[in-house]
């Protein structure tokens, strides 16, 4: 299929090199505002041309696009105006809800499959690029009721190719969960290391002092603030009630911890040392890709 | 060294490993009131003889103590209280304000070493320790000038042993510098995990949901209560000062997601981008462990 990937940087690059790999995408065209990122994705080989989203529409069957969440209004619309009859558009983007409404009346709906796969790594642009982002992790489609078979049958496809496993979900039920298992650890991990750094003046002290523990909890603080700013816009009602609730829980312990009430500080942790089960399962789903990537 | 080590879990048992690879124990004599990890450690070669301390105590060259925080006052008076004169005693406990205090006017205070090899992982007992565990890790000794020239040179081949590099530092120093470096990312990593476990009644939706973000952000989640109540009761001022600035900075970002103010959310986050640098320096130094522990 000739394919067309819109943003061509970890996400949608990735999703080029599977597509590739697996023979579903035999020609690929990228579309990228930044020009720098664009003419990488091509010296990388990740994307066979670089043109203007208006050209690479002309006969293109699958759209993929991986932008900012707070363009993907503006370009989904245009990828839509542009698309042909026969042109399948899939989104990739991590809120939902927004695009789902945005273009819920466009004379194109059921060409448009909206998609998140769910993946990533702190770093960002076509170089943190890499085939296999996606094994083994969750796809989530919404309203799939509203594409068309054959829009979802290329959907299909595509996830396989990415060996993902996809679920289906309401737009505002997928931005309410991915607030509270995704943006959440994001926002406490940038302001657990922001204030570590505001109170270390001499980073020295973290250096000595954090263990690997204090790095595991702390990774996400890498992310890069140009994806992340315009996801926790997009999603800030779910994600403000989700910061609200773990805040409540910080005062609960601060004031059990101010009264020394062992016993509850101790139960709390007993409570939340439940997660171990749950990470005993992601990390079960995690082990092909780990594998992959350790070298 | 006839060696007397008083807890023998996944701290007082990887240094009596280190200690027997090394040389420096030549007979190791563990002591644990919980009767199941004494018979286990001498189950797993760690210790050669279980015994009462009283017993232990009789000719010990070199004791170290790595019983939890609460407990530390009272075994630290009664292991000094019967030593000998050529004895040497070293607690390894994670606050170090409260035992400084509780023994400085004992009459073989000199005898004592106040430090705190900082390592761990989130398992515990003697089943969880390895030797290695602090290799290329910071120790931290405080109050040196009030330790013998014999107890400090002991001290350094213990550490040594460990492979580890010792820092000085004042007791209160050490204790509000772990308060933020390490306590505070074990408790905001419990109460991420609380606060998701909390919404997501059916936890099937974490595991589609959760990515290797979530995992390592809520990974210290699954440490042992039973440590962790105790240490956080002893560090409870320095540990309260740092969640009540981690909540203030919460709920800035709570306030400014509200808004919808994207550049301010963009400047917090471009801010605890800083941590990158600090992060890749603790990588930096736990590689070599890393390699060894990943099979």
């Amino acid at each position: 299929m000739r394919t067309v990937v819109v943003g061509i940087g970890l996400i949608g690059g990735s999703i080029a090199l599977d597509l590739r790999r697996t023979g579903i995408a035999t020609h690929i065209i990228g579309v990228d505002k930044n020009d720098a990122h664009a003419t990488r994705a091509k010296e990388l080989g990740i994307v066979d041309e670089v043109m203007s989203l208006e050209e690479a529409m002309y006969n293109a069957h699958l759209v993929v696009t991986a932008v900012p969440v707070n363009a993907i209004k503006g370009v989904v619309k245009l990828v839509l105006d542009l698309a042909l009859n026969h042109t399948v558009v899939i989104d990739t983007g991590s809120t939902k809800a927004s695009i789902c409404k945005a273009i819920e009346n466009h004379p194109r709906r059921s060409s448009f499959v909206a998609a998140h796969p769910i993946a990533g790594t702190e770093n960002s642009g076509p170089d943190a690029a890499f085939a296999g982002l996606f094994a083994d992790k969750t796809n989530i489609i919404c309203e799939p009721e509203r594409s068309s078979a054959n829009a979802l049958e290329i959907a299909d496809r595509v996830f396989e190719a990415l060996k993902m496993k996809t679920i289906h979900m309401e737009p505002l039920e997928h931005d309410k969960h991915v607030a509270y298992v995704s943006h959440l650890s994001h926002v406490s991990s940038f302001l657990l290391g922001q204030t570590v750094l505001d109170i270390e003046a001499d980073e020295k002290n973290i250096f000595n002092l954090a263990g690997s523990g204090f790095a595991s909890t702390v990774r996400l603080a890498k992310s890069s603030p140009e994806m992340w700013a315009p996801i926790f816009e997009q999603n800030a009602e779910y994600l403000s009630q989700a910061l609200l609730e773990y805040i409540m829980h910080l005062q609960k312990f601060q004031y059990y911890l101010m009264k020394r009430d062992v016993d509850e500080l101790h139960r709390i942790m007993t409570d939340a040392n439940r997660i171990r089960k749950v990470l005993e399962g992601i990390e079960h789903k995690q082990a092909p890709k780990k594998l992959s990537t350790e070298k």
